[in-house]
């Protein structure tokens, strides 16, 4: 075919000459900031330990990721051939590399998706391997990378050098010891290494596993926690510990929006049926509502940024949940209501300076109809980044498209990674960058945008805002107090 | 950087040389086209005196724009500070420079917004302003803004006449006296500002100034309401009196679209509950779809266009609506469901030709997936265009993609600009004429749409249609009475 | 105006000129690709019969066409005005060229439709004529047409060979005789027209209809049909009889998504009451939710492909429907909730590498939200194309944009027709191969997928992946074990 490819450094940067050449100049200009990572799920054990080493190729890229995981299911492959062990040990490929392999022979399943171009962009940028991935120089590309995660300069405090990465935030059980993170903190790593407190096990009453849950707050605690009041004195002890650690925010992960303020009595009344196993489901679900409302007063007090990540059914696949238990990609999303399930907490706290919450969907339908309307309006809330399936240069796209007329730009939270691969993380932030640069030079070409604006937006996306929304230091050390500032 | 930047008279009209060459062509064929403006909140006094001026620049620009309000809001900038006057009496900023201040130092919050876009048009075409507004020049602006607006050249009067507006409809209450159009009538401008039939405060049971709103219904009828065929009967009246100064409108605001059809003992036995204070919220509901109903059913009789504006949850923040009362930026969207909703009245009179139903949502996931379907069904069904948090450049595109495929143009009720402000009215135009020609320009060069039908589609667009779907007389003073001749 | 218009042959392919020129590739790698139509409306007698021949003009392009129906009926002509006949035998339009000539005179109304590319696309194409369509030239037009569909060149089975169309499958009840299709099978014709097993007047309980639809069913089986175990009994025999003249696939089309197990006994009780015309509104739910996890349950045996359409609200406007009977375009989409409805099916049947179960939705912003991850986590599970109000240019688009980032492209079952009208399938697959083409275009300029990879998928798009989808054999006669391979 006739037409000149679009070159591998300017891909994502346009369709057209004009916008190419204007996105590429604001990309250049925000492509060397610091990466600023305020919520992912990097196991925070390998930061921790100056020699921990990345797993091998077919576990980092593979077993690990459940984007793959659910791609390579969904055409029939088994997950135990990919390195899943099932929880009843039952047999499991052991092979790294033929995990990998199979992972290759099926590379045109992800044509299109962002998988693939984190992938091409992690091989090229972190490991240097700019020829094309193929089933046929599979093996060859195993050994390199094999022997390059097995060295000093792979090592995750080393990576997190080399990527400049500002701050990285794990995500953290709020029954957790933190030892981790108490280590990286002697080590000097507290400022850039931060835990983030997800009290989601010990809220969520109906759940099978709370009352172990419990038992693990309690043993941290070192106290027994015989009733609410006693639970909420516990909840508030731990963020004042995640705080000394640097924690700057909590997580909430809820499968639909509701928020609701019970009476101390009620509260009570639910959580000692719940210890003894008798609160009913709905019960169980205005327990949780009531605690995301409890941990918004919180966040008032203690000034954690509260971060809702809403609509996703947890293991819609039932018997694949009990064979190999959860984040193997079996989530699906579900519609949301956030207008009527966040009023309650809003209405009591949305208009206090010191709460900011920010929200994050997978039912796009609520970006331009509830959520850029919410963040438009109340100023605790700030809208989170395209999330999950949506992290992508479509899903970036249909997000710009849809918020930043009714929300601007200063009510959004920037970019957060979500990663869980370490190496990952240059490349999802790459794309972020690259997607909304070209976003916003095609708003220039359109004169609905000026250059000048459009170079300090990219910046502000870029890392800006992420700094100001989870209340991190910016370059010269300061914490903004307001979101746009 | 190297590009040359769109022109701010190009603005809108396309991203690439092709597209903006064509969209231009398309705009100067509509851009001097009269102004169809059938719905729209500006305040009907200042059209009925000629000597009333618009407020000062603050009042009109910041304390008086709810889109404006709920930005700075959001970024924590409190009410008072904007010129909002608390209910309690409470202190208010009073220095109209202030606010105006306050404004022009946040404008970087309004980028990519339409605001932006509505005040840097008004700026420079209404009042000569073309150096970009920034908060060093905020001073310089506002004192030549003042004394324009206080000049003859900016009466109400004088701008609908420079604005080319051939027709504007007020919103008013159904228990007004509409004493002001009364007047504009008297003084010859009857034809051109029209009033439009709301009576959503007198058939809102449910609400707590319901008692209040029928007693004002009860004094400009002249007679006491006491049961359900007297309010029926004492609504058809005050149609018919809107309808001798000009409406040929009604409109019709809900948060859920529900309608039912009550038998007349049902309807009366809640109406009587109701006079009792003693009717629940299920019942006011019921009451509620009931009325919508027989607005439709008087629709048919009186040939009033019914629109119906459905999914805005206004006054979300409840302690900001105690503080302040309504319109101040804190509504919020919900999720819709017409094709249920409205099936019993469309079941009664979407066949009915006299019937003409505009509907518009504020829930864009409706749009292809209910409203084209509806309005590319049903005679009685038209499709209102983009509102309030959508009517932007890319609120406009997403409407015309999802709607026009499956509704065809000629099911479109054209352009409102739903304004307060009587000086933003052109930019609004503007915007809508700008973004239609370049979505027109884009379907032609795809060779999706020939140039002919592009230019006769961006006239109809402009206002041809606006004047069919709302009765109003073309050029030649017929009124249409088919949507699409 | 100074811009070059886009060429007829261009159409569709890109709004620039090198969109286009890559697109024009891409399609012509794809445009003479067999045509593979698993899915539509075809009545399978015009094939069954070799001196068959298509209706006159008016009857196959206006009357038999719901979308035209609807788009005219919605600017108040009158069905009957167009062809379609009262059930009660009151008058009707029965001059084809007055029917033919009401269309013409109402193009404008198409202006931006499918309908109207599919027109001048099916004009041009299949009957020669290039010059466009007008008010004017429509009786000419007609003449031509008219002729031609009378000729042995136009006859179905010759239009089939000039089609390239190497298998159509029809739609065809539960109940049906296969008469048509046995003939066919007699003459050869077995492998290219096939039938599609369609249940859903007898697993529909709730409808009026329901008694006479399954006294049908025990006509074509030869016996009574007295309880639940018979009745599976029927269908899966009914099954296993469309499957000896050439099915591949089942279709299920319902209003919400809702699948359920119920023990045999309850089956057994609500269909008793059924039969006795005693069953609840809520049983029949039930039932027919039970019903499409049996149906899942047969497919897993018999490998019949599973398609659920989902979304449509039939016969919205009921008085059309008493007067006309349905499919005269009156259906409207409402909201689906895909995640939780198919959740016991898929908990059951989610993971059997027998079952492909193929979901086509009317609600897009379940795309995204549900249909993608679905597709991208079960090995049964299939995205359909965009169905109906959806299969059109910018329709495909959102489809695509919204898809194939999460489900890639190997989980999308390709594209069908869904036509009525024969004469119209090229001008459908058309439209999909030069949209899919400019889409894929796009990505390749962009730089998120390559030439190669473009190519590829343009192909599958074009007919590979349905041939997969609905285990149909390839060029080299294999049927495909897996829906990428």
């Amino acid at each position: 075919m006739a037409s000149s490819p679009t070159s591998f450094s300017d891909r994502l940067l346009g369709a057209s000459k004009p916008e190419r050449r204007l996105a590429r100049s604001l990309y250049e200009s925000v492509t060397n900031l610091p990466i600023v990572s305020p919520h992912g799920h990097v196991p925070v054990e390998l930061l921790a330990d100056p020699e921990a080493r990345l797993g091998p190729p077919g576990r980092l890229f593979v077993s690990g990721d459940h984007y793959v995981l659910r791609m390579l299911y969904s055409q029939g492959i088994r997950l135990e051939e990919l390195g899943v062990a099932p929880l009843d040990g039952g047999p499991v490929e052991s092979d790294d590399r033929k995990i990998w392999q199979r992972f290759t022979d099926n590379l045109e399943l992800f044509a299109g998706t962002p998988s693939l171009l984190w992938m091409a962009a992690t091989l090229a940028n972190v490991f240097g391997i700019e020829k094309r991935l193929t089933s046929a120089n599979a093996r060859a590309v195993y050994d390199l990378l094999a022997e390059r995660l097995q060295s000093a300069d792979f090592a995750p405090r080393a990576l997190l050098d080399r990527f400049a990465i500002e701050v990285l935030a794990t995500t953290d059980a709020a029954e957790s010891e933190l030892e981790s993170h108490r280590r990286l903190r002697e080590d000097g790593w507290g400022e850039r290494v931060r835990p983030t407190f997800r009290p989601d096990a010990v809220t969520a009453l109906g759940s099978v596993s709370w009352s172990e849950s419990l038992k693990r707050l309690e043993l941290v605690c070192e106290r027994e926690i015989g009733d609410y009041r006693a639970f909420v004195a516990a909840l508030e002890e731990r963020r004042g510990y995640f705080k000394t650690l640097g924690a700057t925010a909590s997580d909430h992960s809820v499968e639909t929006v509701r928020t609701e303020r019970l009476s101390e009595t009620e509260a009570e009344a639910i959580f000692q049926r719940a210890l003894r196993g008798e609160a009913t489901q709905d019960e169980a679900r205005r327990f949780e509502a009531h605690m995301l409302w409890e941990m918004a007063r919180m966040s008032c007090e203690d000034g954690l940024v509260m971060q809702i990540r809403a609509g996703s059914m947890r293991d819609h696949n039932r018997g694949l949940k009990e064979h190999f238990g959860s984040d193997i990609g079996a989530d699906i999303p579900v519609a949301l209501d956030w207008t009527r399930g966040l009023q309650p907490l809003l209405a009591a706290h949305g208009d206090n300076p010191r709460l900011r919450l920010i929200l994050s969907t997978l039912d796009e339908s609520t970006y331009s109809r509830e959520l850029a309307p919410l963040a438009g309006h109340y100023p605790a809330v700030l809208l989170g980044p395209p999330w999950w399936f949506h992290d992508s240069r479509n899903g970036i796209d249909r997000y710009l498209d849809s918020v930043s007329e009714t929300a601007g730009f200063y009510n959004l939270a920037g970019f957060v990674d979500d990663a869980r691969n370490l190496v990952a993380i240059p490349a999802r932030h790459d794309v972020w960058r690259r997607v909304t640069c070209a976003w916003l030079a095609r708003k220039v070409l359109l004169g609905s945008l000026d250059e000048e604006n459009a170079a300090r937006i990219a910046s502000e996306l870029a890392c800006g805002l992420a700094r100001k929304a989870y209340r991190l230091p910016n370059e010269r050390g300061e914490i903004s107090s307001r979101p746009s500032s």
